[in-house]
């Protein structure tokens, strides 16, 4: 761990979702580029993102939150949906629905449609997500490493209990995120091909090596949640030198952003900010809750109360680096320990 | 054989390859739709497609011919052209191209792309090229069936002489035809796959079957003659008892379209519309010249001069018309002979 006097770069590494993960991390590079310690300003962040909601349409396949972390942190993202790319146009979709192709409640800009042919000729042709996304971000210039959590097949389905005399039936988790809206409720959510997975190159070492690990306010159940279910990766959380922090997604019972709520309903968590840091309990060291939210009950969680809404680019970047004060000022704490 | 007194629809197979036979086509069933014959008028048309410029870019797989074929008797096609999608955006090609993904000689637009994008998708869930193009020719509704020469896969590949040091070098024929316009010579052209290759379902009854069998005007080495070259459409065209009319793609020692100078000089043969019919030789019953090219030599085929330009229309369907009309009166004679 770096001491914060000295002026090495700081290591930070953080899991993340899509968009709300992305919203953050631009405010965390923000943050970090016009810092005034170099140990900030110079500071090498890595991010593993969540890849569970990966899925193939017309196949092509394609990495929600990947490529919302690569939009956004690049530059091209659609600002006012979140994700997606600006300026975009739908030439293929038109035809493809024009052919009957279904589904249709999954929006794909040609802009977009690009990095999918990109990444699903590469993977045919034998490379891994990794390789991929290392090749996709050389255009994209992030300004942070993105790692996929793992180069394996993950996907995560959710049992509903809308089938017919109640039974259940099972969809792909963006069938119930994008087409149900999680309006239905979920009554079991599965990383399918979780268990087995291999956290990609670099992931644990990431964790290992890394002087601060930050969990944005991603979703806890589909998108860190997901990324904990890749065996080795929560044991290297548990055992990261590194002080890990995070920020809650939850603000006075509901999501900041998204549907967490009804992800949290599904594994009979309530939605709170306290019961969200309980998901973390065996590695988080520092939590950032709003003004309004009961804190944790839990000995050694060193908690504090910041405006937690990523209004602006300004408010982002400054939760961002209340989240790495957090952090380092734990850090400092540790040698004492 | 049908009687052309009797009200039977006419059977028409045709070979085809892209653009000029496209327009051909085209006419024809413009001048079957108009005729006051109902054998004409209510004819049904087959058309056997070349697949032997396919080629896969960017991991799409993408019939040229057949989507030539398909978009102009579907009423999509850029007219301008001759090829690809009217009214079509460049949204995907952009993105690949920012991302230094090539080749940037083969314009895809965004339209275009969804035809391929069904048709890599279903030929990756184990579907047959004809399944495709029969998938594809629902929405189009072309008027005529379109078969693939075969499901096999077949691609023409060049040698060119301008490697270093006089070496040839080898390349798909679509870099020849679209990135040099055949401006190199070729030595040795090549339907690599052919020889091993079957005749998708239907082609052999389509020719078998057929009451007249027309060759459009299209490309004799390249289109017509990789169509040739799959085994057992050669032996069918001998044996069809149907006449076997086709259309001079030369005038006046020029291809009416295209570049079929530099495809005969690869294989040694003139451009002249008597070489042309001399490729035919073992099938071929009537032929359509124009009115400054000399005749083939050769007993038992029927020439008739006729202006070959298609230049509008009116002009390709009455070339069409003559063609059908050709064969028609060798038809009547046949059961004399």
């Amino acid at each position: 761990m770096a001491p914060v006097s000295d002026s090495r770069p700081l290591q930070i590494t953080a899991l993340a979702g899509g968009v709300g993960g992305a919203r953050f991390l631009r405010g965390l590079l923000a943050h970090l580029r016009s810092a005034e310690d170099p140990a900030r300003r110079d500071a090498r962040v890595t991010v593993v993102v969540n890849t569970a909601d990966d899925v193939t349409l017309h196949g092509l396949r394609i990495s929600p939150d990947l490529d919302s972390v690569m939009y956004t942190l690049g530059g091209g993202i659609d600002e006012a949906r979140g994700w997606g790319r600006a300026q975009e146009s739908y030439g293929v979709a038109g035809e493809l629905a024009a052919h009957g192709e279904g589904p249709s409640w999954f929006t794909l800009g040609d802009k977009d449609i690009a990095t999918h042919v990109i990444r699903t000729r590469m993977l045919a042709e034998g490379a891994t997500l990794s390789e991929v996304t290392a090749r996709l971000c050389e255009r994209w210039q992030p300004g942070a490493r993105l790692l996929p959590m793992t180069d394996d097949r993950v996907e995560t389905h959710v049992d509903l209990a809308d089938g017919p005399g109640g039974a259940t039936r099972r969809v792909h988790f963006q069938e119930w995120w994008v087409r149900l809206h999680a309006a239905v409720p979920a009554v079991r959510i599965e990383a399918v091909g979780a268990a087995a997975s291999r956290p990609a190159p670099g992931v644990l070492e990431a964790l290992r090596e890394a002087d601060v690990v930050v969990l944005p306010p991603s979703n806890p159940v589909v998108s860190i949640g997901t990324v904990l279910q890749v065996p080795g990766i929560r044991d290297a959380l548990v055992a990261a030198p590194a002080p890990v922090v995070g920020v809650s997604p939850v603000v006075a019972g509901a999501p900041v952003r998204g549907m967490a709520d009804a992800c949290l309903s599904a594994i009979g968590v309530p939605t709170t900010a306290a019961a969200v840091a309980g998901l973390y309990d065996d590695f988080l060291d520092g939590w950032l809750i709003a003004e309004e939210d009961e804190p944790p009950r839990r000995p050694g969680l060193v908690v504090r109360r910041r405006p937690l809404l990523m209004s602006s680019p300004r408010a982002t970047a400054d939760l961002a680096g209340a989240a790495l004060d957090l952090a380092l000022e734990l850090d400092r704490k540790e040698p004492a320990a």
